[in-house]
């Protein structure tokens, strides 16, 4: 029992915590922030989306909501991982989209910053980590001059079972193996898709090859914590336990439920939901339709690319769910701090009004770095001296909230107290919720992409596919 | 004789061109697109932005125009990198904005994708390249972890000799060298800064270490081409004579004079002006203000996020230059294809009507990569086998374009013949000529960044630095 409140307690240490106060009117005045009001006169819509989204989680719609507590997979993942530990040298995604920038923004969040140069045994034993999310022919080849292909195991991931770009690597990649190491190529390889449909799912069946299974109720962008996400993850030693318990504990923070008696009061138990509103309010009536998403931390710049995939995704629709045409999203922006002060500042303090700059700040780095006290006699040197790394970067970022606050354009702050599994699971956790309900707010649906057919179309035409 | 003819036949076979038909309303339609005589309607707009430029040229004041001709400095940078390839096995910059975006665009571009990972032998003995850009605690000690001290030279690039991020990176490995190797520290460092002016230029003539100008006349993010991108990329083998060679070839394509004579037909012949005209009139009569720009390689992600610098800090301006408040300027998104269809895509078929998409198409990637016949009972195999990766990624590229015509949404293209030394040097000279061009459409100036300083004295003062 004292183990279970003591466990309780950490994760509270861990929670990640929201400011919004420089949204509100109060700190940037009424033509670009928000007021209390402006939340109590949508406060409708609110409910309304809530019950929608409360609805798609308990029909099935929304299946990530369920991620966070699977056991088998986890188990299975965790079982395939320590196998191929084992036996390879290198592990490589083959995936593109919501195949692998979840994976990316894992390993680029949670592994060393130098992972694969490091000696194996820096990596304690775990083989070397690639992602192939492009069809670049100079890309492809150069993969190829890198590794060893009989100590290297692929595994490909499309829901779908079909999307070109991962289907024709695939098959570049099954060729050499086979060359490579004859009829043993059947062991290199991970099939991550559908569990019943697709061509995949019948190639792993034919030829017995270890498969996962997508779950059919969570699309490519919702996915970075099903198999798509958690058996590269595992592979290269991070805690998907710790990962998922994170989600689990953000989900728990998410799940006000009493919107239809009083809204705005609920509305700061739900971060998820506070962010998207006042994102949602600062959009249509304060026409900020960019989304500048700013990790001040290295380690969270792939967590921002995923960030841009869902929010322009699941948001950028022509159509409401009445079919009207609306043309409606946000145009998403990954910038890093401190670097892109000396390269999109300039214009995030300057030029028109048309954002929302979402700040992550971090508050304990792990590392400490003491700047030396050198050459005091250079006045650029000598304030700097005897000062840390660590508290430079933080004050940084307060340096650029100030100047942002002075021009009054609009921006939060999301604060982890550390980088760590359970703290990016509550991450991931909480842009997905917000997402949703976004959806929900705008009245579109967050699930689907149309607008992709199009391209798809045309080039399955050009190259004579049946059916096209 | 016949030597330099043939060479201006090769020069000529591999010059980027640009294809703006789908800017064009006979392409969108009127709302989302250009016509003649709305360009006809600024010509005197464009020839007194032209005689701006000029002007800015024959003062000196932009001196990016003057680092396609440099040669001296081409010679001692290549003496230098030569002693360096001799000497160390690590090559670190330590820079941010403009003094390592071009540096990393560079190596992006023309380098191994997996340089690093890369046998010495297969590096024709160049030594591996890291770019410090960030002041993070957790990476710059995981960029301890993985270099030795001993075989590890500094490239210290910063123009006012003062930029906090840099001078406390530079402390800290300051520092960690003179314990790692003592005296012989300075010969470990190359100092990239002021001529004259600076702490660090008064360090470089105090300690006698290895320097290089930054051209008074350049600003940092118009200095790829100087010592600043320079010396990184010749130290990895890079061919920085082609570089500049491009640059200068792009400048004369980029130098016709007749504007106040024939406008609109002057501007067929001027690349760069004629881009910045058409996104000026996407601006100013179609509002859009986001500026995608979408290469086809993985090469050239870097040359994104270099033009995502020069194009926001340069044009994202509050005042006019008569001082009226305007607040201007274009927010630049990076993407990347194939990728990105697979994240933003959606978005820019169906979102706002708010950009312009600029491709970068590549006709030739050196490397060929044939997909093969396996499994053809599969429908989703069977279609791409035979074909090979190089026309598939041009297809889709066909295939994105095709899908944001329909939709009427302004895109233009720049061709590049094949990635080289040659084109890069093209690609990056023409950017800059846009920016200018358009800084002087807009009536701003693109040579400051006044709002990155309400931030900087923040932290300053925070720190107590002398004088703030």
């Amino acid at each position: 029992m004292k183990q279970i409140k003591k466990n309780e307690n950490c994760k509270k240490k861990m929670e990640i915590k929201l400011d919004f106060k420089n949204v509100m009117e109060d700190s940037i005045g009424s033509e670009h922030g928000v007021s209390n009001s402006d939340i109590d006169n949508i406060r409708e819509k609110i409910a309304n989306a809530h019950k929608r989204v409360l609805d798609g989680r308990k029909s099935g719609e929304l299946g990530f909501y369920q991620l966070p507590y699977q056991d088998k997979e986890v188990s299975e993942i965790l079982d395939i991982s320590e196998d191929i530990k084992n036996k390879f040298d290198n592990f490589v995604v083959l995936g593109i989209g919501g195949s692998a920038l979840g994976n990316i923004a894992l390993h680029n969040a949670l592994n060393h910053k130098f992972y694969n140069l490091l000696p194996k045994k820096d990596r304690n034993d775990c083989p070397r980590i690639f992602f192939l999310d492009n069809i670049d022919p100079k890309l492809i080849k150069e993969l190829i001059d890198i590794i060893d292909l009989k100590k290297t195991v692929f595994n490909v991931i499309t829901k779908s079972g079909s999307t070109s770009e991962t289907i024709v690597n695939f098959l570049v990649f099954l060729d050499l193996l086979k060359s490579a190491v004859g009829d043993d190529w059947k062991k290199h390889i991970i099939i991550t898709t559908d569990p019943e449909r697709g061509d995949l799912r019948k190639l792993a069946e034919e030829e017995s090859i270890i498969s996962l299974s997508v779950p059919l109720n969570v699309g490519g962008r919702y996915s970075v914590l099903s198999p798509v996400g958690l058996l590269s993850a595992a592979v290269s030693g991070i805690d998907i336990n710790q990962l998922l318990s994170g989600a689990a504990y953000m989900d728990k923070l998410c799940s006000s439920s009493e919107f239809d008696k009083n809204p705005s009061f609920e509305l700061d138990k739900n971060p998820a939901y506070k962010s998207a509103a006042l994102l949602y309010l600062e959009y249509v009536k304060n026409k900020k339709n960019i989304t500048v998403f700013m990790p001040y931390s290295n380690s969270l710049i792939g967590i921002a690319d995923w960030f841009s995939q869902i929010w322009a995704e699941s948001l950028g629709k022509k159509y409401s769910l009445e079919n009207e045409v609306v043309n409606t999203g946000f145009t998403p922006v990954s910038a890093l701090g401190t670097t892109d002060q000396h390269s999109q500042l300039q214009l995030y303090v300057q030029g028109q009004y048309d954002k929302v700059i979402v700040f992550v700040e971090v508050e304990n780095y792990n590392s400490q770095i003491d700047i030396p006290k050198l050459y005091p006699e250079f006045n650029s040197f000598e304030y700097l001296g005897g000062k840390s790394i660590n508290q430079l970067i933080n004050l940084e970022k307060q340096g650029t909230e100030h100047a942002l606050v002075k021009n009054n354009r609009p921006n939060y702050t999301i604060k982890l107290p550390e980088i760590n599994a359970f703290t990016i699971g509550q991450l991931l956790f909480i842009i997905e919720v917000q997402t949703v309900f976004m959806g929900a707010l705008l009245n579109i649906n967050p699930l689907d992409q149309p607008g992709v057919e199009e391209g798809k179309i045309y080039v399955c035409k050009k190259l004579g596919r049946k059916g096209y």
